[in-house]
């Protein structure tokens, strides 16, 4: 065998390992471990009738452009659906803004390569979705943090952080967000929030990468639909890119996003996604576009929101009657996910190793933090587990928790 | 509007559009033109009843894993299918080398990026596949042309080249072969070649990367199956990167190919396409591992060689009938292309121009050609139109030629 490692380039000796999907290895090894760290949708709430009969007719139809090769922007009917989709959220969109992309995790990749050389700055939240992190790493790119508040992303820090970086000679060249119900943090950014950041990216000049996968999972109990407002929608000058996806709303299964952009943006990923990869499915699109077509998404969504919000809740549930005081967090308002705080004398990684021992398993709040903070946070997802292993999860956690804490602090002698 | 030119990165201000899928967009545009130009393998092909069964029992299944996120490495059980499948091509390959790709153009993407700096340089056939070199262009690789003979790839040519590039501080990193009915030029290398090849790449310490889409469309009127034999079958040295696809073999609207390489690069590009898409569709791998598994694309590949066998044997007749010595070509021995050769006072752009007038269409040989070459050549598709239409198409074709041909050499006056 030859060594291979000559033959690597630059970015391939430093390509990073998402801390997602590391984790989510370990669920398949570890028997009759609960997952909190995976971030999948509840497969009970599948709509198999549904996909079943459009699958069955579109394989009936004996109509080959269902299985042959497609346009590289993406299946022409199924962008036609989804102008007045995104209508619905406010989001005025033409059909030549559009490009199917394989998941928005294609999208995150394919802005990158189109807008970023090898150590430009893209600016994130403190927290991130790590695997954006890990598609601009990927790309060369460095990354920088910018702190949120309650509300979401600080424009002053924003501002702060872009001054500095010019300043020092860096090239920032977008700031990559998630207002709706963020990945990890679970934040849900103020519409007043959202418009200072307009006009911050606009007075910056920088553009918005707006990665929207959980719009449409609000909780009723909580929040109002007119807060998922995406910042896309109130776009005048082209400055957003907005991705889109059925990995939460459908099925992750068939790979089907969105990006939504500028033309001149558009058609140069169109470039990069034709050298990448042709197109994406043609049969993943027909079925998606049928189901669009047809309301099966639509009528969907209502009953996604009460399912999550019920696990939300019973996780919650399960948290204060165990955990008591021992973890912080904010009520998620949608999404997937709960953002865990502990003692600071807690490190997430030693907690992982105990609640993997104990058979629950989450993600660590670092592998979010692109400045190397975190390390007091969890992310626990509550999307696919049922009830039951939900609250049976928490009781694990509880234990791994009471490990840690005592290994930090021993407890006084006497009391055996 | 702002200005998107001034946020694009240098990779991007010089993408390049493939020049097949440019002129295969014409098609939509064009009533009834006949193309080939296109490598679309046959819909009237296309497994439908057996396709219908698979997707009914994997969605009645109600198994949540077939619609759920996947790993990025691919279904294991189908790397546990390819295998066998690939054995059966004198590949010894373990499941740990696999990584299931969208296509094998993800597959060309991948390996790019895992293996190529800025300014490296890729040596590839001349002609080669045009998407093949818009994808290690976007990467911003160099691209530089090693002559071809009716054995394939010269092995003069290409320690000539690796020594010049060498000598001038350029770093040559692999050489991009496709040695099965190579597109575009449907040449077969020799088995003498591929081991002079493989030699070479030794001691000129570079790596393979092979291509292998066409490899069970061999033409039994005049190709035995062992003269496929891949490059990759005889590599002991872990320097061969193996492509393959079910584009061709089953259909292309389920993106499903492969890579087989070395342990190291397989771990890299693994981690390449985690960031890229997460993993290729989950549904689409769930159903090419059922057609393996029963037999069903081996059961086709003995049909789909006796079909595109009966259409080449149109398309040469027609071109013999109608064309007579107009055009020079060498007997495609198997694949979807016959190479063209016409009077180098033909200009393939010009021809091109007059065949869209008469409603036929082709791929223009200069698109193959990463050093300006190959103008009076032109890529004829046989794969996907019916006998009538080949014949239609070639008569076509040669109203074309003919307009073309008085262009260049004006009729001598009283012969009207």
């Amino acid at each position: 065998m030859i060594d291979h490692r000559t033959f690597l380039s630059r970015a391939a000796l430093n390509f990073q390992e998402s801390a997602i999907r590391k984790t989510g290895a370990l669920a398949g090894r570890v028997p009759d471990l609960i997952s909190f760290a995976a971030g999948f949708p509840a497969t009970e709430m599948f709509p198999w009738e549904e996909l079943q009969a459009i699958s069955a007719e579109l394989l009936a139809s004996r109509d080959g452009s269902v299985l042959q090769y497609g346009a590289t922007r993406g299946y022409r009917p199924l962008i036609e659906q989804l102008v007045p989709y995104l209508a619905g959220w406010g989001i005025t969109a033409h059909a030549d803004d559009f490009i199917i992309t394989s998941g928005s995790q294609q999208g995150l990749d394919l802005a990158g390569r189109v807008l970023l050389d090898s150590g430009d700055v893209v600016l994130v939240e403190l927290p991130t979705y790590s695997g954006a992190v890990a598609a601009f790493h990927n790309l060369q790119a460095s990354l920088v943090g910018v702190a949120q508040d309650a509300e979401g992303l600080s424009i002053d820090a924003l501002e702060e952080t872009t001054a500095r970086l010019r300043a020092s000679g860096a090239r920032p060249r977008f700031v990559y967000v998630t207002p709706n119900f963020q990945n990890p943090s679970g934040i849900l950014m103020s519409a007043a929030r959202r418009h200072a950041l307009l006009a911050a990216a606009s007075r910056l000049d920088l553009l918005i990468l707006e990665d929207d996968p959980y719009g449409s999972i609000y909780f009723d109990d909580c929040t109002r639909f007119e807060e998922t407002r995406p910042i896309k929608a109130d776009d005048t000058e082209g400055r957003v890119i907005y991705l889109g996806t059925i990995s939460k709303t459908l099925v992750p299964g068939f790979r089907v996003g969105w990006m939504v952009a500028a033309p001149e943006i558009a058609a140069r990923v169109e470039l990069a996604k034709q050298a990448t990869d042709l197109h994406s499915g043609i049969f993943d699109q027909r079925v998606v576009h049928a189901t669009l077509q047809r309301g099966v998404v639509q009528a969907l969504a209502p009953k996604l929101r009460a399912h999550y919000q019920a696990k939300r809740t019973v996780m919650e549930d399960a948290l204060r009657e165990q955990l008591g005081t021992r973890l912080r967090w904010t009520q998620p308002r949608g999404g997937f996910f709960l953002w865990a705080e502990f003692d600071t004398a807690i490190d997430d990684r030693d907690l992982f190793e105990r609640a993997v021992a104990e058979r629950v398993s989450f993600v660590i709040g670092s592998a979010f933090y692109v400045n190397g903070e975190g390390h007091h946070f969890a992310r626990l997802s509550f999307s696919a587990p049922t009830h039951d292993r939900i609250r049976e999860g928490i009781a694990r956690l509880g234990r791994a928790l009471a490990a840690s804490q005592n290994l930090q602090r021993p407890r006084p002698l006497g009391i055996a």
